[in-house]
């Protein structure tokens, strides 16, 4: 973690062969928009035939070897640092569900119709922020340990710094998508046990004590708003949220 | 073109829902023996479920920068080399087309029973064959330009090194499969036009003509057979096959 040099970004597409060449050509303007947002440019990649629209990438990205941050290098006495609230996946839940009548029912017992416009909203910009800016956040303070959180979820992807840096991780917050929480209850998500997938989630920063201040200016500058989650204790690889973790929708 | 130091494999991995996961198993242990037999490993990758089944990935490799073979360094009176014969499309249709009970029919109206088995058996040795030791030998001889013949084939491929070069290609033979022109011409895939989609296709290397004869024998050494397929002339771009060009069946 925390390259932040883009060598280039290659795209995996899937068209149905009865969608029409628009959305295809809208998909990949989108992905050149976010690119050069990023400083990165699309150099190849490749096309084929699905049932189902595919898209997605691989990007490759240089750095010092001082630059990288590892998974593995969390130290007791750490500070947890998460740089997106949760809550994708019961929000995207929300979104196709709202296109369903039967679905669309269910969700607006527990939502109002602008709760449910909402969420959706909130999580598509969270999904769109890059976290290029935490990468940079990250070279300017020098933390122990990151990792994103993507389709494991907080607890899984928490689980795999634990692992590898060999302590345990206690968490005691949980920043949610205003309304996710409810969602998830409804899917069995496991959100509120951060156990729900997410998409282009944020990152999980262990930064030692002296420079959490420091980091967390570090990204107020950038614009990331940054959620102290937790601590890092010595340990052999455990995630623990303290039964007095609390909940915050944001 | 030419970089031999694999950093390492992405792989993305399709997977429909009913498909028996020991398939999936095998698909990877394949991807792996294939990235041991050229010396890289798999880092990383995403699997999805998906409809049909989906198997790639996105290799990242190094190189000097003197080392790096451009499809736009080809000059005229370069001798054109192509490492692999054509015809893995046409092949392939065998292959699907043997398992239907009208389309075999067809196919067994133009090749025999054993014909039918050889053209298949020959397609997947050759798209099994890694380009690695073209690399090397290309790195040893230093040629002018080099494209891999894919997707595009031969002549799409071709357009853009003639292209990228400023240069005309002639192309005065084409090596193919034994039996994939008929198929070919079967299914109107265009492979006596060198149109024909390759897959894991070979390489189309320019080289200057005092080299040619070592750019052979270091491929032979590597077991690579190397056809000598056309040369590059002053020109703007331009892609012929001469009228008196000839078929070689391999």
């Amino acid at each position: 973690m925390g390259a932040t040099e883009i060598v280039g970004f290659l795209a995996i597409l899937g068209v149905p062969p009865d969608m029409p060449i628009g959305i295809a050509v809208d998909i990949l303007r989108g992905i050149k928009d976010y690119l050069e947002d990023v400083g990165a440019s699309c150099i190849g990649g490749h096309t084929i035939f699905n049932p189902w629209p595919l898209s997605g990438g691989e990007v490759t990205a240089v750095a010092h070897p001082d630059q990288i941050v590892y998974q593995s290098g969390a130290r007791g006495g750490d500070a947890l640092v998460l740089t997106k609230p949760l809550g994708t996946q019961p929000a995207m839940a929300v979104y196709r569900a709202m296109k369903d009548p039967v679905l669309s029912e269910e969700i607006l017992k527990i939502l109002s119709r602008k709760e449910a416009e909402e969420i959706v909203e909130k999580a598509l910009k969270l999904m769109t922020s890059p976290n290029k800016p935490v990468a940079e956040s990250m070279q300017e303070v020098k933390p122990n340990a990151a990792t994103d959180i993507t389709g494991f979820g907080l607890v899984g992807h928490a689980r795999n710094m634990a692992r590898g840096s060999g302590v345990d991780l206690e968490i005691n917050c949980i920043p949610v998508i205003k309304g996710s929480i409810q969602v998830s209850e409804l899917f069995g998500y496991g959100l509120e046990a951060g156990e729900s997938a997410e998409t282009s989630g944020g990152m999980l920063v262990a930064v030692p004590p002296d420079k959490l201040d420091a980091f967390i200016s570090s990204l107020k500058k950038r614009g990331v708003t940054a959620y102290v989650i937790g601590n890092v204790k010595e340990g052999n690889g455990k995630v623990t949220i303290t039964p007095e973790a609390e909940v915050v929708e944001v």
